[in-house]
């Protein structure tokens, strides 16, 4: 049997003067803790560093296995590896988990140093831009000024177009995957139900549930309605129908002694599931702080437009959609490529007919791994 | 000022020898009560009848208003008038709740005469096939055997589907729009986290609220994330955005001293207020019934398949569909289409280009409504 390759969560807190992180709200957090992972090594020249960034509910374990025991990878074990796009032979993979988060690095449920408790709404309200912070901190305590190349899907994307907006002399090439400069109302208001559904749980009793106090417990069903709803979204119609159509979970459809009006449908058992497993490991308040960072995240705000935000870009850019993602449509990456075109730069877009969705840059895929290892082949000349 | 044209909604409750409603489940409701409304005269031949069909959220005031003091007319006011496509100086246009529901028609929060309380969740389970019974008696006591035309759209379209399938031999026409012959996974999914956030809130209590015994409340924070859930899908991402877009509702920001999860986006305001309005007016124990009945709904079911189930289809079809209709995207209608064509049934299909979403058959528009009024008027020849 294989040896699993086995990497450790590392963490690091900045402390001591001026490491205060000073967020754009004006607020300052002290004593804010990265957890972080690295793949590959660093080379002399300091200049094959990957900093890839993870979506809403990713983490810093991005790719192998943190023990022998761990039945799954990291969540983008398909990009990470030897010979795989972000090739670990070759470049010095950095992956973090996001400040407001709950996998290491400092959120709402994190003590608060100054009261010893967790923060709670006591944290201080966040943007996609202020994620980016702890990160180029934690490059700069590795050493690392320049950047072989940034990447991200989802959320991670959302942090690739502001990286090289707000760090524009760092990265070499960035990769843009199933993003958008801006969320629609419609993207807004999925995101919103799921916090609405997060904060009518009475459980959530305004943020203080850490020590299951009140109605000793957490919002479970708050979060999972959420995780519910996001899930819909995450994946395409077609793949849903493919995967479930209108099975019955009972197929003989034996008469139950009540009416069963969510588990009766194999898509409504695998939503539950989905919902279920999604509580276990993720904390509600941040679930409320990073999705709120993503609907007000507006790269163009300061700036006339989006392609005077673009202008500033230095980066070679891979920018790639999904036909089968409906929740970021591919005209929203059509708005990016072309803001960075007007600015004359050297820009790439694929719109992937993959059926997965959303999701499809989680999904192993030959178009997917080519491309991505086309465009990281290209940045070495 | 003009005078109002005011319309009564009446009830009729079948009751003694025979009158019981054989539901598809098997089992019997008694004293069933419909609520319904008429507008215009049925001539002397019987058949000028127009039997329409409300959808989920639906009930029998179609058309007019039912005081002088009403704002807003029936919700098919459009449709159904002097002169409209369903124009009542030629037409006698009948319209009622459908049972399972909760505008008048017996439903889960009808009293059971047997208990003399509320049925909640003794109500027996129903399907769209059962919401026709008692409107197919309905017109048997009005003394009408055919039908000029049948019309509804979304649960209205596929009672009208179900219609010319189950009487076949009743309706001249049938105009089916933004509907489908069963429902995807995705259509399933999405109203199974409606029926998730509503059984899981603490105030539903197992479907015994209406006392209030419970908490003191009914589970009315369920129903709102239920509503808001559908509203997101009813209406086009593209209309969504043209509204609200990432419009704040405090247009300078003031900061507020705390963070606002759920209504600081006009779209965010606007979600809200439909989840708040639609509390007021729906039962959330209707809510499961009749979106249940609604994922339940096959019309292929009994049959080897939708083509068969076509083939006894003796009404000519329209078949609407909207292209910005993501909910119910147009091929689903075109199955439909396709299963009545092959069996040589006259049908006329237009996926019609307007912006407004799966709501767009409520909306006047006048390629709506003259491609309705056109089919009425061919079936006069």
């Amino acid at each position: 049997m294989e040896r699993k390759n086995i990497v450790n969560t590392r963490y690091i807190t900045f402390e001591g003067p001026g490491s205060q992180l000073l967020l754009d709200s004006g607020q300052k957090l002290t004593a804010v803790t990265i957890a972080y992972e690295t793949y590959g090594n660093l080379n002399k020249k300091r200049d094959n560093t990957v900093l890839i960034f993870h979506a809403l509910s990713g983490d810093a374990h991005a790719a192998g296995f943190n023990s022998e025991s761990d039945k799954k990878p990291g969540w983008w074990d398909i990009m990470i590896g030897p010979a795989k796009p972000f090739d670990t032979d070759k470049y010095f993979v950095i992956c973090s988990n996001v400040i407001g988060g709950c996998k290491g690095s400092t959120g709402p449920s994190s003590i608060n140093p100054e009261t010893k408790k967790p923060y709670g709404l006591s944290f201080p309200e966040i943007t996609i831009n202020d994620m980016l912070k702890p990160q180029k901190k934690l490059l700069e305590h590795l050493g690392i000024e320049k950047l072989f190349c940034i990447a991200g899907g989802s959320m991670g994307g959302m942090q690739a177009l502001q990286w090289i907006v707000a760090y524009p002399e760092t990265a070499k090439g960035a990769i843009i995957i199933a993003a958008a400069a801006g969320h629609t109302a419609q993207q807004i208001a999925f995101n919103s139900i799921g916090r609405y559904a997060i904060i009518s749980d009475p459980a959530w009793n305004n943020g203080n549930y850490y020590d299951k106090s009140c109605m000793g417990k957490r919002p479970d069903i708050g979060l999972s309605i959420a995780r519910m709803i996001g899930h819909i979204t995450y994946i395409s119609e077609e793949l849903m129908h493919k995967k479930f159509g209108r099975d019955f979970i009972n197929k003989n459809r034996i008469k139950k002694s009540f009416i069963d009006f969510t588990k009766e449908f194999e898509v409504e058992s695998y939503l539950y599931y989905q919902g279920e497993s999604f509580i276990k490991r993720f904390d509600p308040n941040s679930y409320l702080y990073i999705t709120k960072a993503l609907d007000n995240f507006n790269l163009s705000q300061g700036y006339k437009n989006l392609v005077e935000a673009m202008s500033r870009v230095k980066s070679r850019c891979l920018v790639l959609s999904f036909k089968s993602d409906w929740l970021y449509p591919g005209q929203q990456s059509m708005q990016i490529v072309k803001a960075l075109k007007i600015n004359g730069v050297d820009t790439t877009y694929v719109d992937l007919d993959l059926p997965y969705g959303h999701d499809s840059f989680l999904i192993e895929d030959k178009k997917l791994i080519s491309l991505v290892k086309g465009f990281t082949g290209g940045l070495e000349d």
